[in-house]
């Protein structure tokens, strides 16, 4: 194989969007919603991401504004808090966090029959706001934010509700939905943790270039 | 909506298996393969997995037996490492490395030119063997891996080979898979630290439901 075929490293995410920008022929985006879902099929290589995802108005523009403002982001994984860019997040003041293997979520979890992600959303309402909740894999973080939502106890600035899987993500994607709060949702069985994190860079991103 | 629609927890990794199984409809793929396939599948909510995983021979039966002697795993993202079960790798005895966040891998990636990724895999070649390599992320990890096989200064036990994306992607794995070593690999575009992740776990898992 010849070498001269790779193309240099600095080059790649800009030939690879260019790529997107192509196969995605005559379908245009509005921006700054093009640059999550530009992000997402980057990140998977899959383009169905170009027709799943779900913006409630302005959720992105709103996403974007609270992480310049500093807000905190809390996540149902520690795979999603490792691909978010914390360099970036921390430039503005924010941090993330991912409660999932703290003993005491473990703990309370047992006791009160709930999972360990569901505990987690409660964790999320004891935090100062404003917070973005990001869910890459627990349907049942959703499920329970849902319920605090709904009591009061926890108002996110935005949602990012993209869990994976064949099994209650659909229903849980549609139920916070309609919790009437900003929501980028990947609706339909596809997401995952790697979908989350893509969708913060690419808010993280679109304000690094704006400064 | 009725809370009943959802599914208990504890019930939903069987429920998600049974549904991936019964839309391959007639499809069928031998074992221990196939655990890999349907993991990979049940990560992503895609499908594709079905199509374009490659497994030289016996790949996985090899994979599996190294993780029960207590291989380690160097992976090329912070993320797939966040995504392997290391509480049961750690059962089998083993350990899962990544180099890419270390100061002195960023500092000679500059002093020489390359990628923190292509470094990773040279710290790699200093580890005990047996290892296995699982690149979800960087082609450049995959081109410096083969150089380094190629020199004689590692000899991974199995290379997982699964970056994501649209350029020199491709390539990397079809010029890893040209080593002569055992791998598994997501041929075209697809792939990513989860699906890393995924491929690790449904080897730790059979491991670990065979004792």
């Amino acid at each position: 194989m010849q070498r001269t075929q790779f193309v240099k490293p600095e080059e790649i995410e800009k030939r690879s969007m260019e790529i997107i920008q192509k196969e995605l022929g005559e379908r245009t985006f509005p921006e700054p919603e093009y640059s999550v879902i530009r992000r997402c099929i980057h990140t998977s290589a899959d383009f169905d991401y170009a027709d799943n995802l779900y913006f409630t108005p302005k959720a992105v523009k709103i996403g974007m504004d609270a992480l310049r403002s500093g807000a905190h982001i809390v996540t149902d994984t520690t795979m999603a808090m490792a691909g978010i860019n914390k360099r970036v997040l921390k430039s503005f003041g924010g941090e993330v966090h991912c409660f999932i293997g703290d003993e005491d979520v473990a703990r309370e979890a047992k006791e009160r029959g709930m999972t360990r992600s569901a505990v987690s959303m409660d964790r999320a309402a004891l935090l100062k706001e404003p917070l973005i909740i990001a869910v890459g894999n627990a349907p049942t973080a959703l499920i329970r934010l849902y319920d605090l939502i709904q009591e009061g106890r926890i108002c996110p600035v935005l949602i990012v509700a993209v869990p994976v899987g064949f099994v209650n993500v659909v229903e849980a994607k549609e139920l916070i939905l309609t919790a009437g709060i900003p929501c980028i949702a990947a609706r339909g069985r596809k997401g995952g943790s790697n979908i989350a994190a893509a969708v913060i860079n690419a808010m993280l991103y679109a304000e690094a270039q704006d400064q």
